[in-house]
């Protein structure tokens, strides 16, 4: 056939129109205010480094996040693997949340039908909802799960990430299966804000993505846990975030040890948005 | 071509064979000790009931076990929806499991990878391994998810089920995905007993299925989970246990109500079981 002379050619003017935007400039692009606030931390403090912090004492935990708290845009916890757990646990992490600007990501995974994860959200011994800016949920069940949480969450001003694709070994989280989360997300941006996943999988730049099984040495561990680089992760396969966990928590000086991830991190995203 | 005189025609010789076997003459198959129970219980209980205690209260949870505990062969609890949760509620739900004769399933549904579950399971305030006879656990993450969970409850006498099909609409666990399911409970039968499923999925008599979503009128709830009846289940589904919450917990007389689905359940399994 004839040759096009449209400008969607991947050429020239729409590859300029395409440029990668800034995570400040993605602030702007955000309707919900958690992840608004979440791309505004991360270009304030030059980090796009969550924290993983899966210790089970709390004051270890508190201890760890208060020293790592300058390079991390956001802290994860599994508040269910807590020990000494007390009810004042989320009102002494939003402390040095705000001592050191970051978001409070709980990595519940919720995985129920809509009436059980809002009972699980709200109440219990935890009630994540009061406290945790972020939390998360594998699709499996389809879109109640989100209904559910969102019914609970969205009045408290929460934010829901969902778990596209997994880190570990055989995961059953196809490219389809991904792809019908992505849908979902879609359908629910009011609540929705992005995606744990391997790579980028939405164009909306106002979605987050989220990769966790960091290390600065791929490898894995002997549960099946796959290792990827924060320079694979961001600049390769361009999701915005690295999730770290033990390559900081096991460190000998994990404060040292968060800044290099901080700054891996940071570098492979100016990489990219100068390509 | 010329018709086939072979025994696998499904006719009379092969079908004999696979005549359907007995709750009691399954138990005798089962090389796991909780499965062997729980089998040995239905049969003697007359009951393919698991009722699904979704209260928020400790008292009134375990007054409605103490009730209903003639009817059902096992208790579903969600330990993380209790308001008032204290250490010894394990110990006293163990209680009521001995003085009924059932068994106690928590249905954390674990969805993280190895390392993780094996956190969840065994430690924070919950200490789910130390009390709960069966779990279960999505198998999104790959076979890591039971690896981690197995190191912890083998030892400890604690058995799984995993999530193969989900009762709620729009749900991603597709034909293949319940088929890689089943294939990673083959691989690990020393430890997975059987599926949370819709219908049977497979052919070992050692494998129990059970089936959530149940009322004795078919419909679904605001949040997309959808109800088949106990008859649809077990008769004609060839699941072997029905789980039912609301139907019983929400009920006006919830022992009536328990025995009439304990009945409903049985009746359809002996209806199966002469045909």
């Amino acid at each position: 056939g004839v040759p096009k002379l449209s400008a969607g050619d991947g050429q020239t003017p729409t590859k300029k129109a395409k440029k990668e935007l800034s995570f400040g400039e993605r602030a702007q692009l955000c309707s919900n205010a958690v992840s608004r606030r979440l791309f505004e931390v991360m270009e304030a403090k030059k980090s796009n480094l969550v924290l993983s912090a899966d210790l089970t004492q709390t004051l270890q935990l508190l201890q760890l996040v208060d020293k790592t708290g300058p390079h991390i845009c956001a802290v994860k916890t599994h508040v269910d693997i807590i020990e000494d757990f007390t009810s004042d646990f989320g009102a002494r992490l939003a402390e040095l949340a705000e001592k050191h600007n970051f978001l409070i990501f709980e990595d519940r995974k919720f995985a129920d039908i809509g009436h059980t994860v809002s009972l699980q959200y709200e109440g219990g011994l935890y009630k994540i909802s009061d406290w945790a800016d972020i939390v998360n949920a594998h699709t499996v069940p389809g879109s109640g799960v989100v209904q559910g949480l969102k019914q609970v969450g969205q009045p408290k001003g929460g934010a829901c990430l969902l778990i596209a694709e997994m880190s570990s070994a055989g995961n059953l989280a196809t490219p389809d299966y991904a792809k019908a989360t992505v849908k979902m997300a879609e359908e629910h941006k009011d609540f929705v804000i992005g995606f744990i996943c391997q790579s980028k999988l939405a164009s909306d730049p106002a979605f987050l993505h989220m990769t966790p099984g960091v290390q600065l040495q791929e490898g894995k561990d002997s549960l099946g846990q796959q290792y990827l680089t924060p320079n694979e992760v961001i600049a390769k396969r361009h999701s915005d975030i690295i999730i770290v966990g033990r390559g900081i928590t096991k460190a000998e000086d994990p404060i040292a040890v968060a800044k290099q991830y901080q700054e891996a991190g940071y570098s492979a995203y100016l990489s990219r948005l100068s390509q």
